[in-house]
């Protein structure tokens, strides 16, 4: 364990630089769910997301312009013009943004349009694109690799942070196991473990765990349960209907309890 | 999915038979904490476990006699003398109890002596262990292989099952991955898998799950907000000085706040 | 490595102590195959496999009489009277016989009716069997886990070996992986390194390893590039026949192509 | 299968395209060394190199200049001016050079000064680089990804052959498992697989593989014996000297030996 605490030691020392945006934060210690649909598809579902996000007092929306696909043929996301009806829509709410960089050549379009950046699981070991993150100085969340141990999750990180950007958040989604059942096994032992160690908020994305929506209730209870300081979730009005990940997206009624449920735990907790 | 269905269905069809022993029971939907030490080492720390149990309102207690060791130079347990301890003490606070059974000529012995029989991960797929469970009509926790699949847990059980002793409760434990910062990954979708297709009791191993005395109480709380049935946990009045899993095992003050916390999270679920 | 160099250290002093049968024996430098079916169906087609292995100077035969099979409604294999075709069979053609042992109730008839025994993946964690195993004295073939390290595997080795018996041969036979393309993920490098460092034959099994007839050539060779001492194959005269793992039972010339291409290639490693 | 055997229709129709540079070419059926140092440390190693491979007729020399590290504080290669060391040398010794790109912003540069670019196993999820690098129609080399299955390393490779660029090699050089006794678990099955069913050169890297000096021998040879189109090997005057990957590096005399011994088991297996 001296290498992983040498780590950790480094990692304290950067201090985290709290995520403040249009009168919202994310902390540690609080609880932040970030919602919406996995891709952009149109201009109406999101809105009427938006409106419902708003109504239940969620404060950040997900929303993909810009996907990787593991196969070339399928769907990879509408781009810029769905940037545009994110910051449009997210003005009118006073929702904070957050959305997936795939690539450096984005960087510059989304330093403008997006509030949060997310940096997807076959990103994680894309050290440049993490050191021009880096640099930017953007929030930031960076999910797990799918393959990759806490410890070389946070050296990762560390691309992030040496370049003097603490506005860092890490996302646990799951990694890749022998078994198929759920898509990916879910490693919730990963939240207390960071939470106890690292002063960084540590958010749960059950969506991407187990990619069943009738799991996601309960494994985002559990993520606030074992202490997570938020969760990234798929949810849209419609999830049989959407093109990308609809397996996994939840309706909005399911949001709003677990919305409600988690505040309930969370009151527990402390 | 076509196979796993046809397995589920054929669960469903042998129906759960309620576990009652010393006038407590078990059941899918109530919450039921099972804990002790790993392994018993003496007379004096069992007795003073069951008190705290017994005060505390924990009707079941663990404690093991005979252990499967990696290594045939380590400390493997005291055998028959152990189980008398436990039939005594359990019988003064009235508490069920529950112990692994590791080899099928011992399970004469315990059929007389223990409560519930624990089937451990390097059991699970021992199938003439199973069978002759089945036929014996013990009451049973089947632990899930340490690489087993979901499936292949649920076709283990079927060996017990087929036999007619439907007395069975399902206990997920962390499953073996390419991290090993943890002892294992705790596949906690698995436990609203199970309840929503099982009617079976399924409940967690936080401390094999994690290995690690720190993470115990939150992977416990997120056990019980997925849903579990209950907790199956290692825990001794000082677990610095136990000789097996010492580094995984709760003191009884972290107990009785898990026990709490439990029941508090429980109360908002439904 | 510490712990892994003091376990080597131990084996080490074991010292293998050859297995001479019939005339026949295994040592780590030459190299061995052994094939036949995985079950033995019926006793005609085990005496045409017996016959072909004779008349391609292959010295031992395998043949399975209990099986173990993730479940319980599978096809478990013949029982005694597959012993008693396989003594009379391997008796005419002067061969050496390798049979699965999934029970220590087996034990006794075993002893007496096979001449190896063969621990499977399921049974390598069962360290009472392999007690037993080891205090019989009896010739065997110990497979790894389908999720044990190396390390672990030399540790429940022990567990024979410290009873006395060093007659002990281990076996590779792949691993569990994310990908199940192939039915196990064959570690390959595993041979090399026990060669290196352990002074115990140790062979490969291309049937398990692979799970698909059209690989076994292929694998076997490489297996024997890698400097194992030798192979351990499901050969059958009809292999889309038979009704356990059908789709990894190579047929009889194959067989033969592959134990002719095994002394080429042998014969350049030296 | 079906959505695999697709898959496999699709890259069997855009049929491989030979890669012949500086008069040598590559093929599937013949079998081709890449060999040098992981990284490039200085001009006169890499000429020592280059001197030796040219003596024993390998005509591909491997070298990086941009390295991937997990963590930012590790020695990350010397950029450009390696590559003009090795353009200089390579053209001396008339070698066809290797080399990773590790970013999309070096394709321009690499465009220019390397024959054959190199993705290794973090980028083969990035597919805005792949997609560059079909449209470059450079020759290019596409290692598994560490946790990828085959099904998702062939969609993978479509991000380049979809963009017109055939001229592409497979290679394996072991994936993620449990076990970490060797740096990874070498899957040599995929060779054979991928001969059988893909009209590409697929090759094999036993450094990566292994992560173990003492191994790289066997496992070479093994992978030559289970069909492969050639090896990647990292190979230097005085690998314990090296500052990148030393535990993993070959001295020039065992490649030699390798050399040797791959073409006389190449010839057996024709």
């Amino acid at each position: 364990m001296k290498k992983l605490e040498k780590i950790i030691e480094r990692i304290v020392d950067y201090k985290y630089e709290t995520i403040r945006i249009k009168g919202h934060s994310i902390n540690p210690d609080d609880f932040t769910i970030i919602a919406g649909p996995c891709t952009i598809e149109n201009r109406e579902s999101l809105e009427e997301i938006a409106l419902h996000l708003n109504s239940i007092g969620i404060n950040f929306m997900r929303g993909g312009a810009y996907k990787l696909r593991t196969s070339p043929q399928d769907f990879a996301g509408l781009g810029s013009i769905a940037f545009d009806w994110l910051g449009t829509i997210s003005e009118k709410y006073n929702l904070v943004t957050v959305s997936e960089i795939t690539d450096s050549s984005h960087l510059d379009e989304m330093m403008e349009k997006v509030d949060i950046l997310l940096v997807g699981t076959r990103n994680m070991l894309n050290y440049p694109l993490l050191t021009q993150i880096g640099k930017s100085g953007k929030p930031v969340i960076l999910k797990r690799g799918m393959s990759s141990t806490v410890e070389e999750w946070l050296l990762a990180s560390e691309y992030i942070l040496s370049e003097g950007n603490s506005r860092l958040i890490y996302c646990e989604r799951g990694i890749r196991t022998f078994d198929s059942i759920t898509r990916n096994t879910y490693d919730i032992s990963a939240i207390p473990l960071l939470r106890k160690y690292i002063p960084f908020p540590i958010i749960g994305d059950p969506s991407h765990a187990t990619g069943l929506r009738e799991l996601i209730k309960p494994v985002s209870l559990a993520t606030v349960a074992a202490g997570a300081s938020g969760l990234l979730i798929e949810a849209h009005p419609t999830p049989e209907l959407v093109k990308v990940d609809s397996r996994q997206t939840i309706d909005l009624k399911t949001l709003t309890e677990i919305n409600q449920l988690s505040g309930e735990i969370k009151k527990i907790l402390y």
